[in-house]
């Protein structure tokens, strides 16, 4: 038995939350290092969405509005997000898309600040973000977007003008994690707002939205959460903005009295009122019950077994494929890093992912030279995480070049 | 055997869409006069879904984004859509609410008009039409919000400033059909778009788009197309703005090239330019099976079988409840009605409605004194219809009054 087999082997058995990965489906033959893409899927999940159909759908109909609990499934759902991400019961609301979500809290924080006109984003954030921002500028006259490079301090292009800074808590390529704490207070020094996406950090990464006193956070369902694809995705906001807040898409079902049918738009209290439209009830669903599963799960765990199982993949891959044209493009540091890997490649990045979902294991790449991988804390093993090395580093030795076209030997693929 | 037996039962025997029926799950001694606020469900839905939840999620995971379709359904669904609203092949995109759709198609159609101001409104549309509107004429500065009272001609209120009407085709609460031709040659004779909200037309009332040249429509899924709770909604632009229409929800979905992770948003070609994120794929997936239901329907035999049907009931209630304080509330001139009958009772509406519910019965109570019963063509036939008839007469013969209160005997309920 090797070191690394050792080390795996001892991490599995310590684990604290190995007993969390019985409750998912685990495609056979399967490694999935994909779960910061979409998440495995809670076997409880699929009972529930069988649960919800035929019987609170088929039989219920309507009257399961208020019998099944849909009415209230936005903010029970949240409820459950809250501890994750250090926000409070009330505080969250789910339903809509992040890039929805997004235009929501961009909109509610250029409105709570008038006179300032300026959103600031990170240049290079996942590309939604980017999207929605000038989605919004193009739509409100005198709004600019600007934006800041990688490696820039963003609180050093933060001028009277900025109303609010858009940026991710974790960067869905280098997987770098953002000091919340240190960029929130920077901005609220100049006076300016923070909105965090926190796609890349809910159910994985440390995060204490009250404890920074951020502004406005929005997050994804469907990765570390395990809500299914496409599952609505979620909003927070400082309770000292909610009162004052108004967002722009005001749907009936974030009215105080959706049922009243008046003709002015009153908004719900609290979280409530970042409810837009009718919610995707069984998506929706599926999502509550992948929530439940972190209700027992020690967080403090959570977070050091992310650091560990990114920790030592990293230290297996460049153990293993030592003198292969491979590159850290992750940060070193664990405190500084999310919860997946990134490695570039010099040439043929993307034959050796199709080489290793070939062998099992799945993971993404990134154009031009990134291969991605995500490890979800939940329910991965550590000796799951060092056979994805030996893959790796497998496929990595029998790469050959011909004429300047990248191959793969017979072997593994 | 009654005369309106022997109607109901030679209207059943020569019913064209008898054979739809079998294809929904009907719960049992339930008569369902409400699938214009929820759709049955189709057998067919549960399998698909379940198909999507233990495959296609569960097995598939992320490679199911290509290999299941998902990253198509918005448009794929939206092309079964088309032949019931009068639209052809790729106008049509799936997803979001219809309280979304609405923001971007009012958004949309203002930056095409950027010189003028006005959205003007039906003040009692469905409150979330107003609602949206008032969101945004709040987000941009000089953009104004005007009403129009029942009862009015909407042409008569457009002025030089008016960019956009919204109005729904089929009235929420009266059934009441508008003039779709009509009124959108004389707002276009005036230089301003048309939004039409087909959420009570959608699976029940004839519908012709592109004949009548319409500028934009959404469209809800759960009603008469039996997508499932909260079933995402639809939109569709005039394949003549399509080019020039920029929506400011721009989500990295409805981006040309979304996995190029490009800075610049640059939107897809067509009506995919209307999605914004990442769709819910689990509901997404419910509607697009639902939608399969329609392929083979004869629309004109679904629209004359929703006229009969509502004509019939309308019919068998005044027969039936002769001398009762019940007053028709929706148009009696069947080709001003939509797919559902609304009466107006003095007193105890409320409670008629819980009576019926308890004899099986489902139905909608409006404040402050409307019941109103939906007629779903694809899958009610016209026993039921009598039948619901029946039961509203013998509960309204066992009322009773007692110091202002109102009751209604043992007997029914």
């Amino acid at each position: 038995m090797s070191d690394l087999s050792k080390t795996a082997a001892a991490m599995d058995a310590r684990d604290p939350l190995a007993a969390k990965r019985d409750l998912f489906h685990l495609p056979e033959g399967l490694i999935y290092l994909d779960g910061n893409s979409l998440g495995l899927m809670p076997k409880a999940a699929a009972d529930r969405i069988a649960s919800v159909t035929r019987g609170e759908w088929a039989e219920g109909l309507i009257r399961s509005w208020s019998k099944a609990g849909w009415f209230t499934l936005p903010m029970t759902a949240g409820d459950r997000i809250a501890p994750l991400i250090g926000a409070a019961t009330g505080q969250v609301s789910v339903g809509d898309s992040t890039s929805v979500n997004i235009f929501k809290c961009l909109a509610a924080a250029l409105q709570l600040r008038p006179e300032r006109k300026v959103i600031l984003a990170e240049g290079d954030n996942f590309p939604t973000d980017s999207y929605i921002a000038q989605g919004l500028a193009a739509l409100v006259p005198d709004i600019e977007l600007r934006y800041f490079e990688k490696g820039d301090n963003p609180a050093a292009h933060i001028d009277d003008d900025t109303a609010v800074l858009l940026l991710s808590h974790v960067d869905y390529r280098s997987a770098r994690v953002r000091d919340m704490a240190a960029i929130t207070a920077d901005a609220h020094e100049k006076g300016t707002a923070v909105l965090w996406d926190l796609s890349h950090t809910t159910g994985a990464v440390a995060c204490d939205l009250l404890g920074a006193d951020a502004d406005f956070a929005v997050g994804c369902g469907y990765k570390y959460l395990n809500g299914g694809p496409g599952a609505p995705a979620f909003a927070w906001v400082n309770p000292r903005h909610v009162s004052a807040m108004r967002q722009p898409l005001s749907g009936w079902m974030g009215h105080a009295a959706p049922f009243d049918f008046t003709r002015g738009y009153t908004p719900a209290e609290g979280a409530r009122k970042l409810v837009c439209g009718t919610p995707q009830v069984i998506s929706l669903s599926a999502l509550d019950e992948a929530l439940k599963l972190w209700a027992d799960v020690d967080l403090a765990a959570l977070w050091a077994k992310s650091r560990a199982m990114t920790g030592f993949f990293i230290e297996a891959v460049e153990e293993l494929c030592a003198g292969q044209p491979i590159t850290l493009a992750s940060p070193r540091e664990e405190t500084q890093r999310g919860s997946h890997v990134s490695f570039d490649l010099e040439m043929g990045g993307f034959e050796v992912m199709q080489a290793l979902a070939a062998s099992g294991v799945i993971g993404d790449f990134r154009a031009p030279s990134t291969l991605r991988f995500g490890f979800a804390p939940l329910y991965l093993s550590f000796v799951e995480v060092l056979k994805a090395a030996e893959y790796l580093s497998a496929i990595l030795s029998t790469r050959e070049w011909d004429d300047d076209r990248f191959r793969i030997r017979g072997a593994v693929t």
